[in-house]
């Protein structure tokens, strides 16, 4: 599975195979972030080994910053190591790269307006839990601006947005890793409209677009309204976008743009290391690809520091960064907005010819919320909320789907993948858990190849006894297969 | 015009014909059971017929079951029933006629962008004054909206849009001529979106659209951004788009789509007759050519009855009907719809993957106006006002104008359009204004060819002394142009 914990089994020290257990009981999430693990004495009780081995066991844990020894208190999961994670990667994926016209079929539209039905468990909703949105002061702020400026709010606001939205967002940049102007930034009806209108800038039909694999099914079905053709390159919650594999497709394939989410992607919720941005942006700027990344869980990451946008490492204006206030205040308030560098004049232009503008009224209570709305300390709160809910999802997942299930350990966002034993199929346990009222997204959304049949999207940030009972569900529904 | 309550076309009395109308909007959903119906007053004010076939006609209803009377209170909605509609019509033909690839010069997006200047003197905006807008009133709307369903608020609507406001839309449509269900309509971010989305369901790049010569400059940019070519088909105010000469296109060109704005039209205000329009209709049908109609001005006509739409006449789904309240309520709630026709699932999926879905607190406010506002009362207003501003901003013209000035004499909106002497360049004249800080729409904005020169766009719907100021010195650089 890994590296140096486990080592060559043959020759390995008692503690090194103690420590090689405890890891992977991190890694399957029997312990997780933040828990507190069995004291020396317990372990070496329950191990039968002495109690020097397993002090020494958690030494080369703490080493390799899988866990942290609190004084006084004991040792404890570290949040977020990147080894302590299951994987669905390039490293098992061998890639074999094709460049393929999106023809999803009517089966893909009919599962994902199946996933909007109100009356179905939510375990399938691409967007928040509404209780984590700050509704009441939002809509006050909404209703005061409404009361403060009346003609503007009905009147058309520029095709590029309000300044005072654009200047709140150009202040929060250096958070991002930015330091953006507001003239450089154009306000959208949500994040998709974004990304539809720099796919539009840079794109013609024909063109290929390079994304992640597993993709978030919507990039899948812009690209086949715009009659785009994508190349899957795989993608690990740890690593994001295989770079290798990326590097050997532009050497094969002419590429027009690259497309992905930057932090706490859809579906799989990894977080590229911002080495790794650098390279990823210098490796495209190199071959003048453009890159569109669609940052919007990226001020929802359970860390201390918000993660850097692949925008940073722009030297040629090659980046648009899309993204949106639909995670964090207000799907239905419909405020996005993009960067689009040197593609700014064309989003501009097709902006305005796409719907004149963006509704005013919720750019303003938008704007105002960030001005003086207590926005990063909202962020706090339905951070901690969400890594709480994913904690809880995570475990019940642990507890109740068959052994040999894996699923990533997000550090941010509310989206975990599951990667269900080989011989199941993701989307029987789909059809079987719409009968109870419960949804979830199969893993055939996410491609346009079959490699995710047996993986399953869920939505972590709704948890209540009725969610446990669901996940409880679904992983009966799993097991009976796998048994079969 | 119909069935049993119908009876047959030929000989049908028009009480028969209104409650066949009735008939179909309660069967389509527009009215629910145990709804209250229009009074006998408003429906013979909204239909133009008589008040007593009205009353006939509820009669009739009445006796059928379908509706009941409540003694003091008016006639309402029984229960459910089953059955369908039909209708027809008439035809003439030669002139030159080029497909072109619209390429529009960066000058064209320099005028548009530049008469957005708010210093300008707004006599070159397309939008209407806000002192025609019921602000107060629709903010106050909005506001209680967020206090009431605060949560509806910031979550997602439907992609198609709320149903309550596509109910009050469905519920309006017998002003246009049709009897729509909610279920034909999709809530869209404005008209230009509902147009955008309309092409886009109907055309693939590469094909020929026609249009109106003059046209509205945006579907010229619409159709340049989707790589789509025209062909200009002259239009008059009085008659619309010539059928000779459109009858004689579709036997020398392949066309796709035809696109036209139904009532009081951009730039030349004029109003086709309806038995023209029924004829457009056919012919287009006959071919199989999907018909989009924008009827943004149709609700403002200074005339009793509220125009027909080419909607009306829609025997084979092919007419996609676009509109939105940009004109009469607000253009910066960005609130528009589409009637799909037979495109309405493609329609639906373009809208969502676009931009998932219309912005949620705007639309909530627009049906509470719609359901109690007092539209008609505000449309009534707004109408006395605007026909009082043309007239106004018309004498001006007739007066500072050199001789040999024509202006179009519209009977409904608030555009004028200008025909100075051949001689004159309107764009110099545009120039020269712009200096003055005026803001006119020079013709060369409404073609692909360099037809309209020498013409002229004014927005009528501001009056004050500044107004006629600038009108004045318009007339004097006009003069001076003639002269030389």
């Amino acid at each position: 599975m890994t590296t140096e914990i486990h080592g060559n089994p043959g020759k390995t020290p008692l503690y090194r195979e103690v420590a090689a257990k405890i890891d992977r009981m991190i890694r399957q999430g029997s312990y997780l972030p933040g828990e507190r693990l069995p004291s020396v004495r317990e372990l070496s009780r329950r191990l039968q080994v002495g109690i020097n081995t397993v002090s020494q066991a958690y030494a080369i844990l703490e080493d390799s910053r899988v866990i942290e020894t609190r004084p006084q208190s004991g040792h404890y999961v570290r949040n977020g190591h990147p080894k302590a994670e299951s994987r669905s990667d390039a490293s098992r994926t061998k890639p074999e790269l094709t460049v393929n016209s999106v023809t999803l079929g009517r089966t893909h539209m009919e599962i994902i307006r199946s996933l909007k039905d109100e009356r179905l468990i939510p375990l399938g909703l691409g967007s928040p839990s509404v209780d984590l949105l700050p509704v009441a002061k939002l809509n006050r702020m909404l209703a005061a601006q409404l009361r403060r400026s009346p003609s503007v709010c009905v009147s058309y606001a520029a095709s590029n947005g309000l300044e005072p939205l654009r200047a709140q967002i150009a202040k929060r940049s250096l958070d991002y890793g930015c330091t953006l102007s507001p003239d450089q930034i154009v306000i959208t009806s949500g994040c998709v409209e974004a990304v539809t209108l720099a796919l539009q800038a840079t794109c013609r039909p024909g063109d290929t677009v390079v994304v992640e694999s597993p993709v978030y099914y919507t990039f899948l079905n812009s690209v086949q309204w715009m009659g785009l053709k994508v190349l899957e390159i795989p993608s690990s919650a740890q690593e994001g976008m295989n770079l290798d594999v990326l590097r050997y497709a532009i050497r094969q394939h002419p590429i027009h743009a690259c497309l992905l989410i930057s932090n706490f992607g859809n579906p799989v919720g990894g977080l590229m290391p911002d080495q790794k941005k650098r390279e990823l942006v210098r490796l495209l700027s190199k071959h003048e690809i453009p890159l569109i990344e669609d940052d919007v869980y990226g001020d929802l990451g359970f860390g201390r520091a918000r993660p850097p946008v692949f925008k940073a490492h722009d030297e040629k204006g090659l980046v648009l960064l899309c993204s949106s206030f639909s995670k964090t205040l207000a799907p239905g308030y419909r405020v996005g907005w993009i960067v689009p560098g040197r593609f700014q004049e064309r989003v501009e232009g097709l902006k305005s010819l796409l719907n004149i503008a963006t509704a005013t009224p919720t750019q303003l209570a938008v704007a105002e919320f960030l001005a003086g709305g207590g926005y990063d300390r909202h962020l706090r709160a339905a951070r901690r909320a969400l890594q709480h809910r994913m904690t809880e999802v995570r475990k019940c997942v642990m507890r109740y789907f068959p052994s040999g299930t894996r699923c990533t350990r997000p550090e941010g966002g509310y989206l975990l993948w599951i990667e269900l034993p080989e011989q199941a199929d993701a989307f029987r346990l789909y059809e079987d858990a719409l009968r109870e009222e419960i949804g979830v997204a199969p893993g055939v959304l996410f491609s346009t190849s079959d490699s995710f049949k047996n993986c399953l999207r869920l939505n972590c940030s709704f948890w209540s006894d009725r969610i446990e009972r669901a996940v409880r569900t679904l992983g009966r529904f799993a097991a009976a297969q796998t048994r079969s």
